[in-house]
């Protein structure tokens, strides 16, 4: 039985809107029905330049995409620091939310969100794409493996890419009011939460910086880095960076295997994705070689892993909303 | 002109013996004219079983190879513990010294061995292979080219194996009276010189050790790591471990390329090892991908890196050899 496409209200016309209006879109069980903008105009001309529906209707506002009945989730690409009003007041008018990384400025702010959406009996779901990969499952089949991977030893993520002169003097990742988390919201987002995956959720014991972050004039982090440890020894580090080219690394050590890729955020390319490993591995006769040597495997997939997200968010929303019909 | 060989003692019949001498039989312009051993037994049966030259001498003692006029250098496997006095005392015999990594237990162990060098007028070396493989020069240029890789801004590199219980039980690398430094000394060492190769050995300004490493009930490192960082805002870390599968791996990351390998002390393969960059990367438009993906670069090389390392060294003893000549 085919289910009714759950409809899209956007708020605001942020770049990254572009690649998230495109995966509704190309989502079998989602549609544009509404975007908003403090500029109509500007708001008018990204449901032009994106592709949307004729049935879709264009505001001057985000609280009129809130009060359109025909919106059942709000997508929030708003700046970080908008995130605590917009989030709550979207889940106080009953729209499920899904809403972009970094999620809130801090721990009490998105709890906040939270409790709105769980009180208001909403779906959240932050705009993290990787974790819809087809390639993501894979990955933990393979550390989830005692005789291919064993035990998670230390854990290395990186995700640093160089912007250039005009976003590091005006974009909202580098301004205090806007996102002011920098590098770390930007970017350390995801290392955080590769390695987060990586250890199955389990909050580590200690958390260090590593020391002297770089900082702009405004005092916010354009580069940076930390090490973690938990209970039973393991370790991981990350380090993210608006000043250095495109790198997307987690590198994995177990006790009998380690996996390692270089796209884990935005793959490479679209349909298919690759990463690495190597198990039980023995230096030769003399030590003058060893092996195996990583062996990859690429992971197809037939929707892009913002497509796969969109699905996931809106059959849940889905879901939902049978339950309350029944 | 062909040089006369330079003609080895080798002090032990430590397992990286075997490797090493192989190497200065295959390197042209070193031979193995001694070994020495505390049991002449078991030094003899090394000799045969490493296809020594019939007219290699054998002895029952390390002072026996260090008095012997055939010998122009000797190669120094020793427990670590043992370096200073052995290597010292070599020197003093005029005896050019390879000296086996970890080359000492600290700084000043060091110094006195170095001090101990330069007053005999003898060539000194650590038998680190990796620096001689051309691969190394090969990533060097790379890393200086302003165009492909820019400014350093992040290393990352570990060095870790499982070597099995009776390593852990027995090896002397797991010992306190023998080699001390454990991982640390045994696999950290690499780590540590991959980061000071890539910074082209500027001494950080901070070292802080990750926390709580793990050691054995001797109170030996079995696992640690440490994050690094110099004065102009680069930083490195590194992971060495004698409890996780097989990984050597360098990741430096420039403000315009990167440098990836995971072989960069043992290749897998003896005749060819490959490194991997990308350069100037850039997300493709509406960020569904990015580019370049990292390409490989493969590195041939006739002599394995271990054989290229005694010719270096044997080439230097040569022409101090010869200068005493004239």
């Amino acid at each position: 039985m085919a289910e009714t496409p759950v409809r899209f209200g956007i708020l605001g016309c942020a770049n990254i809107a572009r690649k998230v209006s495109r995966a509704i879109l190309i989502a079998p069980n989602s549609t544009i029905s509404a975007i908003g903008s403090r500029s109509l105009e500007k708001a008018s001309k990204f449901a032009s330049d994106n592709g949307f529906p004729a049935s879709a209707k264009v505001y001057g506002s985000y609280d009129a995409v809130l009060d359109d009945p025909d919106v059942d989730a709000a997508y929030v690409p708003l700046p970080t620091s908008l995130h605590l009003k917009w989030a709550i007041l979207a889940a106080e008018k009953k729209k499920h939310v899904l809403l972009e990384k970094p999620v809130a400025l801090n721990v009490s702010e998105l709890d906040a969100i939270l409790q709105a959406c769980e009180s208001n009996g909403v779906q959240f779901m932050d705009a993290t794409m990787w974790m819809h990969h087809p390639r993501t499952a894979k990955m933990r089949e393979f550390l989830s493996d005692g005789n291919r991977f064993g035990k998670l030893k230390s854990i290395n993520s990186s995700f640093t890419y160089e912007p250039g002169l005009e976003f590091l003097q005006n974009d909202i990742r580098v301004k205090p009011d806007l996102d002011a988390l920098g590098a770390l919201g930007d970017t350390g987002w995801y290392c955080i939460r590769a390695i987060l995956w990586a250890v199955d959720y389990e909050l580590p014991k200690t958390v260090t910086a590593l020391r002297e972050p770089e900082f702009n004039e405004a005092g916010v982090i354009l580069s940076c880095g930390s090490s973690l440890r938990w209970e039973d020894g393991k370790v991981a580090t990350f380090y993210c960076s608006f000043l250095t080219n495109l790198s997307m690394d987690i590198t994995a050590l177990g006790t009998k295997g380690n996996l390692r890729l270089h796209d884990f955020v935005i793959p490479f390319q679209e349909n298919v994705a690759p990463f690495y490993v190597a198990s039980n591995s023995r230096f030769v006769e003399l030590s003058i070689g060893c092996e195996p040597s990583p062996s990859e495997h690429a992971v197809t997939t037939d929707l892009p892993q913002e497509a796969l997200m969109v699905r996931e968010f809106a059959g849940l929303v889905g879901a939902i909303k049978g339950r309350f019909k029944a």
